[in-house]
């Protein structure tokens, strides 16, 4: 029986005889004389064996390998001065090991050593398919622990502070595709129907809600077959929230000194209240974007009204089609950007066009104050002009002006991949810095071009502003997102709770009567039962542990994440079934291999 | 803004003037003053308004109908002596309203009413319709707190005095179908193949202390393509666990403080430890069951060796042919139980012949210690033979004594089922008494005639018992079962892990080495780098609470349940879904209606 783990041994353990379990981290040969590093889930200790003073475990201990696994029995020693380790905390003992049992050994050649993998980068398919050995690296076994206080504090906050309920929605649900596809579970007991994966837990709290539960939680399996980048999968886990009787303002307040425990309890960070906000038109209108990284400045400027009327076709065209021009300035950016990046083949050229741009014009200030672009611009601005741009964009020598025109959209997404490029290539983040922002003000419809319909931006069962209800189209959202150093970690609205409103904003999407009452009418039907007011939010949980773990990829956080073929590369799912079990289902794969 | 929760108003708060919110539960006017209990998630509060003194809320509290719902601002004030309710701890106080603010209002007829349900039955199909109006009644919402009292207490308990780690397991994983049917789902990324819903969280548990986790838990949603009975979902709830380097008895002694402390936590109720143990044939030897209920006797008795020579061919056939004949002795069953009901056509006798029985042979002891039966057993029994029958069934006069004489699995079930039958008739289970038993000694396998093959009693991962491994068919599994009450609520073991054994045991229940290698491959593998020793136990969660609210389906502690036709009747799923979902995931429904 197991008397400590290896991580708990101190020097006041010195003299006990201890049963030790775990696997040989290494395994040192000195003189005759073996050390192994013994690791189990806490930490590691150092293990002696030797023929003179413990013959009986020496030739055990001798035969080991690294990731064997071990039973070990000995007493707690005092470290020679020599060999003192204050690098980990068991270093001041060692472990003279009276006997060793060997539990299982390691019949293959490792794909990779677990101790020495966290300075050797591994293949991440490699990592992916023997998960096993590469969650017993440090740095993975300490992503999972984080997760685990993250997800703790979150309970332990919305328990018992806020008094909040825990409430399990179902995961066999009904297809109800706004937004994302979903993914389909035929129904053997119904055949030729289909249960679909949550996207969210969405409708099930309202409802909640309106079942009177007043405050609910979830940590939350969501579900959406989408194509996939490093931080999305086709199953992730959402911090799901709903209260009633709370106004924006007061879910916004809980929520914040939700996010400051969270801090204070796994980073031991106090943050300071309330966080920032910005109005959604002006984090587009300085930053582009909707989730703007605010460690560094880099703000973008618009000068649609100084342009306008100018002699370079591109900047008149974009405004007189109604887009814009914005400017993107680089303090020193001339010294590190040469044209060959901002031109046809370059890298930030390629940046520009992936976000839809047609071009990357630019400006170059100089010591005297002088520009310097192509001709095309330098001899289509006016004095004036030039003067308000640089008036506007406060360029000193040096400045790189980099300019978007074209829509609105395009302009603002060209400008904010820069902006992030830009920050990166010249060291203005501050790693250690946490910028937590909300948006709010959130229109409630976006122009769907493809569709040629408007979307609901957040999800169409956001409430409008209640000042904005005669003109619907244009209506602010009661939305507001938490952006963590320039991704979104939460967002959440207050929800519509009246049968009327709901219709009109369905009909907004284009979902005609019969649509929406087939999709939602248990919905609709639900809100004339006596729907109380109410709002939620819901935290990514991937991608906030992500970034308080300060990793790139949410599958760094996941125990047994997918692919981005959303493939399980350990078990390699999904895979081809028995044709009876599919018989069963009254379902046939109509797949053609092309030849 | 709320200032308290209704359920929170006391004497001491009498004078404050307070905001509360909530729903109409009743409202009465008694000679023109409005009586309003204004129900939230804590309790109920009575709210006054009348002409004279709260002009400006009369109209309005007026207008009100159950389940509207309101915001209600008025002063707590102490009810006249005659009023005074101590039912609800509001009782002592009542708010006059001064204002009233209408929030939402209910547009139809109500299905039920919400605040009379309790009392009234409503059938379940309506209330699983308009769930959300279900949902607001006491007996549900209490359902719901109490189950999540019952995670908190285990999350609590694991985290906090066991170190248990929470990891989130996939959902969606590989198909291997062993035991159950799997829920399958169509990967479009991956054109004809499948993702399967879990079963249990099985192989990743394994995987995570092949990993070096050391401890585990999720509360995992599981899912099982199965018939429906009153405990079975097609989802339900699961508390998961696994451990390395533990004995079966160290697990069941950690077990058991845990399931200690979800009593005292939940209940205030104080179990004593250690809990009582029964090996599995002793259990199916007493009981004809592995999860007895052992809160009443009735036990049976083997009279196999007495009658297996004797004249009446029913029970010497069934001993000679391998089976065995049981009795369970009813005391006092004579008066209650008449011959018509043993008899062909009689309720017990449908019992047994659902169980699988071809009859239900009996004998009633008379006053004088005569036995009373049918002719064919009368005269087929020596004297001493009924001696013996009395003598070893404590036979008193006015006892009956029920035979079932076949293959012992068939005597087992029918008898196990007559018992509970006979137990609840007779008023012989006391609905306070908890007990909790551990089943051990299981075998490794049973006999699947249907598909004549062994198949593992548990799963396939079950360590066999060391002493056992010269035998495995008829090894002893290390598996442990905790019964409450007669169910089965916690299944657990010890794994496998060598690779040898596990082959072993894939090749005894008739799986190829290729197919053990397709299906499991994977598992195999990781036993060859250094898997620790371990096992692990799973709680039903859903099964637990019911037992706890003393409630008689899951579906009444699980907030939106399917039907036993595996429906969800608030959003009607499964449904149609659009041709073009499945276009995009390759698949079609095979399914022909019969016309």
């Amino acid at each position: 029986m197991r008397t400590y783990y290896c991580g708990e041994l101190r020097k006041e353990h010195i003299g006990e005889t201890v049963t030790l379990y775990g696997w040989v981290d290494r395994r040192r040969d000195h003189g005759g004389v073996i050390f192994i590093d013994l690791r189990d889930s806490t930490s590691i200790v150092q293990v002696v064996s030797d023929p003179q003073r413990t013959p009986n475990s020496y030739d055990l201990a001798n035969s080991l390998r690294n990731e064997y696994v071990v039973e070990i029995t000995g007493r707690v020693t005092q470290r020679p001065e020599e060999s003192l380790n204050p690098r980990i905390p068991t270093g001041e003992i060692e472990i003279y090991a009276d006997t060793i049992k060997l539990l299982n050994s390691v019949a293959k050649q490792l794909p990779f050593q677990v101790s020495t993998a966290d300075a050797d980068p591994v293949r991440e398919e490699l990592r992916l398919k023997y998960r096993y050995l590469d969650l017993r690296r440090d740095r993975m076994a300490n992503n999972l622990q984080l997760r685990h206080q993250v997800v703790k504090a979150m309970r332990r906050y919305l328990e018992d502070v806020e008094g909040f309920l825990e409430v399990e929605t179902p995961i066999l649900t009904r297809s109800t595709p706004e937004g994302a596809r979903d993914y389909l579970v035929p129904s053997r007991v119904n055949p030729s129907e289909w249960f679909a994966l949550p996207q969210s837990p969405q409708l099930f709290k309202q409802l909640l809600m309106v079942s009177g539960l007043d405050r609910y939680y979830q940590i939350a399996r969501c579900f959406r077959d989408e194509d996939l980048r490093a931080d999305r999968q086709p199953e992730f886990t959402q911090l799901d929230m709903e209260m009633s009787f709370m106004s924006q303002e007061e879910i916004i307040e809980l929520n914040e000194k939700l996010v400051c425990h969270i801090f204070k309890t796994v980073k031991g960070i106090e943050l300071q209240r309330p966080f920032p906000r910005l109005v959604y038109p002006e984090a587009m209108e300085r930053y582009g974007s909707d989730k703007p990284d605010t460690r560094y400045d880099l703000e973008l400027v618009d000068v649609s009204d100084v342009v306008k009327d100018c002699g370079f076709k591109v900047f008149r065209e974009a405004v007189t089609n109604g887009g814009i021009v914005k400017i993107l300035p680089i303090p020193n950016g001339n010294d590190s950007i040469s044209n060959v990046r901002i031109k046809p083949g370059g890298d930030l050229f390629k940046e520009a066009t992936d976000a839809g741009a047609k071009g990357l014009a630019y400006i170059r200030v100089r010591d005297d104050g002088e520009i310097d672009t192509i001709g095309a611009i330098k001899d289509n601005l006016t004095p004036e002009q030039k003067q308000e741009i640089l008036r506007r964009t406060d360029a000193k020598p040096g400045h790189l002006l980099l300019f978007a025109a074209a829509d609105t959209a395009t302009v603002n997404k060209t400008l904010d991949r820069l902006r992030q490029v830009i920050a990166r290539e010249f060291g203005l983040i501050d790693p250690e810095k946490i910028n937590l922002l909300w948006i709010t003000d959130f229109p409630m419809f976006e122009w769907n071009a493809q569709e040629n319909r408007l979307e609901a931006l957040h999800h169409p069962f956001t409430a409008p502003h209640p000042d904005d209800l005669s003109d619907l189209k244009s209506a602010r959202a009661q939305a507001y997102d938490l952006v963590f150093n320039g991704f979104e970690v939460g967002g959440g609205s207050l929800r519509i709770y009246q049968r009327e409103i709901q219709e009109q904003v369905f009909e907004a999407i284009g979902l005609s009567p019969e649509e929406a009452d087939n999709k939602f009418g248990f919905l609709l039907e639900a809100f004339e039962y006596g729907t109380p007011p109410h709002g939620g939010i819901a935290y990514g949980l991937d991608r906030l542990v992500m970034l308080l773990a300060k990793e790139e990829s949410i599958r760094d956080v996941i125990a047994f994440p997918k692919t981005q073929q959303a493939r399980c590369l350990l078990t390699d799912a999904p895979s081809l079934v028995d044709t009876k079990q599919l018989k069963e289902l009254h379902v046939a794969s109509t797949y053609k291999p092309k030849s």
